[in-house]
């Protein structure tokens, strides 16, 4: 018997385990694939590897410019792939050495909730293990987070096109390809543009928007599209925004233009990277009433499904997929399950949405937090903004140089909320490090702070990141 | 007539008169060398120029574990210090444009205060231009930012010995020497140390105390030596801590060891890294009345000294010889002098040491915010604490491996001040990207954030920082 059963060991499942084997609560965690979910084993961590080795490769042919010579620079595949597995193993294998630390069992199969807790009867849970035999688990709490995958649209020539690649099999490709077509301007086919056009593969991204990254600022996703294309060691990645992909055959990806054209790129793999949906089949939904809509489970801000003693947590919510979220999400269910809400603010603990960064590890990085200018506007909020290139950052340019493309964006409310202090509700960064200081920005706008707290914050100079105070400064 | 004279063009300097400025204040800026002081022009500006040739070096000549072959990596010296020099003047050239932007007059000469403001009298302020000529400038406002200048000890064969050199000296020095000896294990010295390092050279540090960095925790500060020396591409740095030097002779320097025994060290050059005192003579101080000790210039928090109507800010003080304290100092200041002290937690604007963050930008990097375990001991706060390995973040294991060396610390008050709720005392880190994500420690820090908030903070994953959470986490 179980305090609580998880299905789904991704990052929304694991961390939930963690949280309650923490509060000394017995858990079963069942996950039908491996430990650590899509961001660890096909997601967020094996692209890092890539992309830092992608990195290590344009630095390497650049570094003549500091001084440094080098001569030739090439690549091995096949090492790099090696690098990727190995760095990813070693993770699962610390995923697993937490759950045994805070005693919680695993069940390596697919769940299934076979009958929602109801009252005092606690719910079951069937596991179908690989060798086709099945056991039936009980507990008075289900936490579901069974995660999302790759979303193959029914475009003519789609289908067994073996040429056509979901990230998950580009991440694993025998060689890096000549020619690369990427279906898809959003994270994830921006972050393999990046890579692959380092590593000097010619690269095509075909987006239906107007812009790539939806969520980016209007004003700093042109600007990522430039600092993708400012170096010269490799070929520029070829943007085609707002271009309706319409067949492809084999290689050649098909597509309309904007201005109404027909054209074509010929490509060695095409990448389907136009998003990814929850998985909402195979786990008992419909059997166990769970309401959903094809976006993902409904949740309250408690991650609270309509059934009472089912909770959802992460990528199957589809709220916000991303591995932090899911994190979050799953420690925000953790808190309800063990019935004390926290927090300090006596709002108790809750999912807000609000204050979730996000990343783009792509080179260079691009990172931002709370509003764009554009969600402002939308929604009638006025604002204040200021704009900083990167090039201000005396460490940007030692490391960087003047020539370097990027940005740092604050956005504040128009209006005071004490004596001059009008609310941070964005910042938004294109450039180095992006990725690592956006967090201060979560503790802003997740604290609710205004321009004049930040005016007072230290930050260490020289640091990229300090151009959020210096563009604070100027609002 | 102007508004405010300030003496002295550094961070301190500089970053006041462009907060006058933006206040639409009449500004006079004294400086006798060049814009920008210490930090741009001999300090944490080139060095972060010469440590980023570095690290192209070594990451050039490790690229292999990661996939990545070169010809053979070496450096160019010259070129180093070209880019070096290109990068200072191009940021010299941003202070001036930022002046002129707001509208602050210039004077090229030492100043000097001939009276103090006194009633409704203005101050009196003397400028002794390069070609002899004087002239007298008047505000009801003066602020000394005179800064610091390496400190020279008394030590048998210090004077006059070309191979000894202070910091200015060594960035300036015409080739990499091929064994340095570094007095005094500060920041300065351990920057200079990996820097030199990492370039081949054979580095020996001699430490007075016990253990390098005196405000690193001293949880951290082995684990930053054996940073310094975890990579096999170059000499490691021979450090010889509880060593007292007794004399030098040309590139030789004599030391007692901790148990007592005579030991010496041959080098090609020998860098003096003890310490730095303020500039206390030359302008007036005495004349002028104010307050100062031998450590510095003597200020209260809001950076007034004992004479009416003349502040400081930056090293003078003697206060945090940082150049983002001194921004801060001279931010305090202006909100002084414009007389509205601002702030939205009632407290008006103040200078508060217990914010601020520091950073080592060597290789690899240390940063640092708050307490460390060693003072809440000497203070007697009861605390809580956790470290966790770097290589428990997954993106740190994938740009450095399971063997990098470096770790998170997190220390908290072990009484809660609400539900739970202990408040978050320090941070300290080493290892990649420690400068940059160090800042959101000081909104925590500054804003008195406990572990309940911090818990509820969303970090972006994978990143380095969100080892701040885990840690916290775990408390």
């Amino acid at each position: 018997m179980y305090d609580t059963i998880i299905i789904g060991g991704g990052p929304g499942g694991y961390r939930a385990a963690e949280r309650l084997g923490q509060a000394k609560k017995k858990v079963l965690l069942i996950e039908g694939q491996q430990l650590g979910g899509t961001c660890l084993n096909v997601g967020c961590v094996p692209t890092k590897t890539l992309l830092n080795s992608a990195k290590q490769y344009i630095h390497a042919k650049e570094a003549g410019k500091f001084g440094v010579q080098t001569g030739e620079v090439s690549f091995d595949w096949a090492k790099i792939q090696q690098w990727k597995t190995s760095v990813v193993e070693k993770l699962r294998g610390g995923i697993a050495s937490q759950m045994k630390r805070f005693g919680v069992e695993l069940a390596q199969g697919l769940g299934e909730i076979t009958a929602p807790p109801s009252g005092a009867k606690h719910g079951k849970v069937t596991v179908r293990f690989p060798d086709g035999k099945t056991e039936e688990y009980a507990a008075p709490a289900i936490l579901v987070s069974t995660g999302s995958v790759p979303v193959t649209p029914p475009i003519p020539g789609a289908a067994d096109n073996p040429k056509l690649l979901d990230s998950t099999g580009l991440l694993s490709i025998g060689e890096a390809p000549k020619r690369l077509a990427v279906i898809g301007g959003g994270v994830i086919g921006v972050e393999f543009a990046g890579l692959f056009s380092a590593l000097g593969t010619e690269v095509t991204v075909i987006e239906m928007m107007e812009e790539i990254i939806p969520f980016m600022d209007k004003e700093l996703a042109p600007l990522y599209r430039k600092a993708l294309n400012s170096t010269t060691t490799h070929p520029p990645v070829v943007f085609r925004l707002g271009s309706k992909v319409e067949r492809i055959e084999g290689g050649t990806v098909h597509y309309t233009t904007k201005e109404g054209g027909r054209e074509s790129v010929a490509s060695d793999a095409v990448l389907m990277a136009i998003g990814r949906r929850p998985v909402l089949d195979s786990w008992g939904a419909g059997a166990a009433g769970i309401g959903f809509t094809p976006k993902g489970v409904t949740v309250d801000d408690r991650m609270r499904t309509n059934v009472p003693g089912i909770w959802a947590a992460g990528d199957i919510t589809g709220q916000s997929l991303l591995a932090h979220s899911a994190y979050r999400m799953g420690e925000v269910a953790v808190r309800d399950i063990l019935g004390h809400p926290g927090g300090n603010r006596g709002q108790g603990d809750r999912w807000r949405s609000n204050a979730v960064p996000w990343a783009v590890y792509g080179l260079p990085e691009a990172a931002g937090i709370g509003i764009t200018e554009q969600e402002a506007a939308a929604r009638g909020i006025a604002i204040c903004k200021h704009t900083l290139p990167m090039a201000y950052s005396g460490r940007f340019a030692a490391e960087n140089g003047f020539a370097g493309v990027g940005a740092v964006k604050v956005i504040a409310g128009a209006e005071n909320r004490g004596t001059g202090n009008r609310p941070i509700l964005g910042i938004h960064a294109v450039g180095a490090y992006a990725s690592e200081f956006i967090w201060g920005g979560a503790a802003i706008i997740e604290q609710e702070l205004g321009i004049e707290d930040v005016k007072q914050l230290i930050f260490p100079h020289p640091t990229v990141g300090e151009l959020i105070r210096d563009a604070v400064w100027e609002l």
